[in-house]
Parts: C-alpha cells; sequence; structure tokens
C-alpha cells in the first residue's frame, strides 16, 4: 500500500512512521509512506497557503491552490481509472471505526490531508476529497494525529504486518465485545494476587472465566455495543443476573 | 501542566511534541513534558516487561513491577495528597471527549501509560490507574497515539497557549453544531465560485447562511449532536424543512 501525506509539519511524522509496526510494515514492503509539505505546491511568491475567510471571522482558511496541485501530482503516476482514496481528517468528518480501517486497508493508494488553522476551503472538500474522517468528538489542534491513527489502524491489517503473536482478530471491538482481563506473573505481586480460577489449569472453567468477564466489562463500560451482539443463551443469564443484582 | 509518558518506544513522541501548539507551549512554559522508557524500571535482569498469560492464549501481557514502579517514582516529588491522574490508553476505557478534555485541562500534573503487546495485568489497571480512555472503537498497535492525541486535546486549552486567531470556543463540538464550510479566495479558482452571499458584505445575511450551513451539516452528518441541542425556533423550522424535502 502506497501511503501519501500532505502537511504543513511533516516532520510530526518522524517518530510514528519509524517505529514499531508502521515500521515494519515498512520494512517487509507491506507499506511505503512519503510526507510532503504541500507548502513546497503555493504558486505564491510568498508560498502561503491560507488566506481570510469570506464574509469574515476569526481563523484563516487553508486556499485551494496548494491542495488541489499537490493531489494532482501525487495522482499523476496513477494509471487512469486507478484514483487514490484522498481522506481529509476533520471533526465534521464521518466518525471512524474498524469496518472503517477494513475497507481501507483493501485499497492500494491513499492519501491523506492533514490541515491546520480555521480549515479547509470548501472547495477542497467537494472536489479532491473523496472520505472525511473523524478520529472522535474532541478538537485537535490539526490534522496530523488523526492521519497517523489511522494510517496505524489500516497498516497493521495488511497481510503479513502483525505476527501470529499479535493475532488481530483477538483485539476488542473484532469481537465484538471488550477484551477480558489480563493477568501474567506474579501471582502474588506484593499481596495482590491472580483469580484462582486462572492459576487451576482447567480449561474449560479458563475459557468460561473469559468469556463472562469479557461479557461483565461490556456490560459494565460499553453496554451500547450489547445492542448489536448476538448473545447465547448462557450469556443472557449472566446478564440477567447482574441485572437483577 | 506537567505531562508524563510511559513507552517502550519514547522516540515516537519526538516529532510530535516538538511541533505546532505543543512546542508553542512548552516554549511558553504551560506545559512540560517528559517521555520515560518504563523498561528501565524492570527489576529483572533481562530487563524484560512482558510475561505468557496466565490460564494460556495468545499474546503477551505487561507484567506489574515495571509499571508500579516508574509510577511511583514520577509522583516522588509531589506533595503528600496531590495524586496526579494516572491515564491508561485502552480499547476498553471511556470514549474520549471534549468535555473530559477539559475537565484534564483542570489538572496540574498527568501521566499517561502506553501499552503494546496483548495489554496490561489488571492489577495494573485497578492499584495504579485512575482514568481508562479510548479515543474511539478501532484497534492500535499501542497506546502512544492515543496519548498523543489526549495531550493535544488538552495542552490547547491551557492558558495562553492558543492565540486569538486560533479562538477554540468557535470549533466544532464546543459550539454543539459542527462548523459550516468556509471558503477564501480566490472567488473564482478555476471554474469554482464562492456562494454569493459571502461576497455580499451583508452581515446580516452571512451570519444567518452560516447557522444555517452549520445545522444542515450536522443534520446531514451527525444528527445524534441535535438530541441534546437546544433549537431555537428558525433552527427547528430549518429542519422540518428539510425532513420534508
Amino acid at each position: 500500500m502506497k501511503i501519501d501525506v500532505l502537511s504543513l509539519f511533516p516532520s510530526m511524522f518522524e517518530g510514528v512512521l519509524n517505529e514499531s509496526i508502521l515500521k515494519k510494515a515498512k520494512d517487509k514492503g507491506a507499506a511505503s509512506y512519503s510526507v510532503v509539505n504541500f507548502r513546497d505546491y503555493s504558486s505564491n511568491k510568498h508560498k502561503s497557503v491560507d488566506d481570510y475567510p469570506y464574509g469574515g471571522g476569526a481563523g484563516m482558511v487553508l486556499t485551494p491552490q496548494p491542495i488541489f496541485d499537490a493531489v494532482a501530482e501525487l495522482n499523476k503516476n496513477n494509471p487512469e481509472g486507478n484514483k487514490p482514496r484522498v481522506i481529509l481528517l476533520c471533526p465534521q468528518g464521518e466518525r471512524y471505526s474498524q469496518s472503517k480501517a477494513e475497507e481501507l486497508a483493501k485499497e492500494d493508494h491513499l492519501i491523506f490531508l492533514c490541515g491546520h488553522y480555521e480549515g479547509y476551503d470548501e472547495r477542497v472538500r467537494e472536489h479532491v476529497v473523496t472520505d472525511e474522517i473523524s478520529i472522535g468528538d474532541y478538537v485537535l489542534t490539526g490534522g496530523e494525529l488523526g492521519a497517523m491513527v489511522v494510517i496505524d489502524s489500516v497498516v497493521r491489517l495488511l497481510p503479513g504486518v502483525l505476527g501470529n503473536e499479535d493475532s488481530p482478530v483477538l483485539d476488542s471491538f473484532s469481537s465484538g465485545l471488550l477484551e477480558h482481563p489480563h493477568y501474567t506473573r506474579p501471582a502474588n505481586f506484593r499481596g495482590l494476587t491472580v483469580p484462582d480460577t486462572l492459576l487451576s489449569g482447567n480449561h474449560a472453567k479458563i475459557e468460561e472465566w473469559r468469556e463472562r468477564e469479557s461479557l461483565r466489562r461490556t456490560y459494565e463500560r460499553r453496554p451500547d455495543l450489547l445492542e448489536s451482539y448476538p448473545l447465547s443463551e448462557k450469556q443472557q443469564k449472566w446478564l440477567d443476573e447482574w441485572r437483577n443484582s
């Protein structure tokens, strides 16, 4: 997968793209990254990229020209008809989800647009961008962190990137329930102990404990996830118990 | 505000903490950052930080000792009773929101715990952590990007960090509605034009256009936000129009 990022702060990406899974994906040839400062595409003699908003008001708005031209340049080597997704990170976008990550992981080429300041000229949204994504209902300074979040969540789904030890299938959200608690050695850490069941060696009991704790955690913390979850008879019984206690 | 981060990949933070608003906040003395590798606190002779899960299964679990001791060390210079918030980034956490950012912005000291691998020993959650936060319903490789997101959203709210030009009050989510579209020069960019109202100089009309477009965008993209929004009579009329058309 080819990943291009347009940002006014390219060096923000250095640490993140050169560590952990994103580095591993690059080393394995599963993903390549290029971060470009779209200021370089400004045809203005001062290389400016923003201007005052029409109609007045606080803040500066990103002008269309540098972004239109930077995206056209990134598209130049793509065969006709093979259009990349152009993803704008912004609070007005569709809320990002694991299913969107899975959808984007099927693409060959993604372009991320990271804005700063008050926002983008609307013509960028209407004529360049294919997807507007918001990573959550909170305000960030720019689109860079959102782009990193989307890149990380997509790249780890590419074939061959995760080793067996990281098995993505078992993660929260993929199963529809939150994960059960984990414990590791020592069994007694400064007086704090591990539940007996996990030390019992009885695998059927351990599986049941995990299923129950996974459901309990979801019930306590994210009951909204249960609305679309197909409960087994046993799970329904547990839920009824907790609701009645 | 003092911000400490515990991570196994400290260099991921370099680019982000040294650019844009986070750098500005540091330069102005509003925030200080320290990123510590908690592997340094492992009392194990191999400096290991993870071990197999009790009860079997895939993945490794972070052991309690390095994290307990690293947090104790970061707490050492805090006056008795002045406990920092210790924030764990994980998919099972409370969903992060702008109101949580505002709550955290009132604190003097935040500690962020960024895990990798399958997860944390539950005793870390129960005895060290004060807040578990999830930045969204998607799976990331580690807690680092989540910590950066929370840090950015909190630090920009600290007094004196944003200049007037960035006025946080006008952002999406702060007002309860999504922002209206923005336009800047040129008025005609390669045949794509700016709405006449914005060029009219009629400020009352411009304000009404913005209010209407802000409501329309929220209605089209995030109708859930309208459930808790106190609509004016005029806004209710617009909504009725769109619903009937």
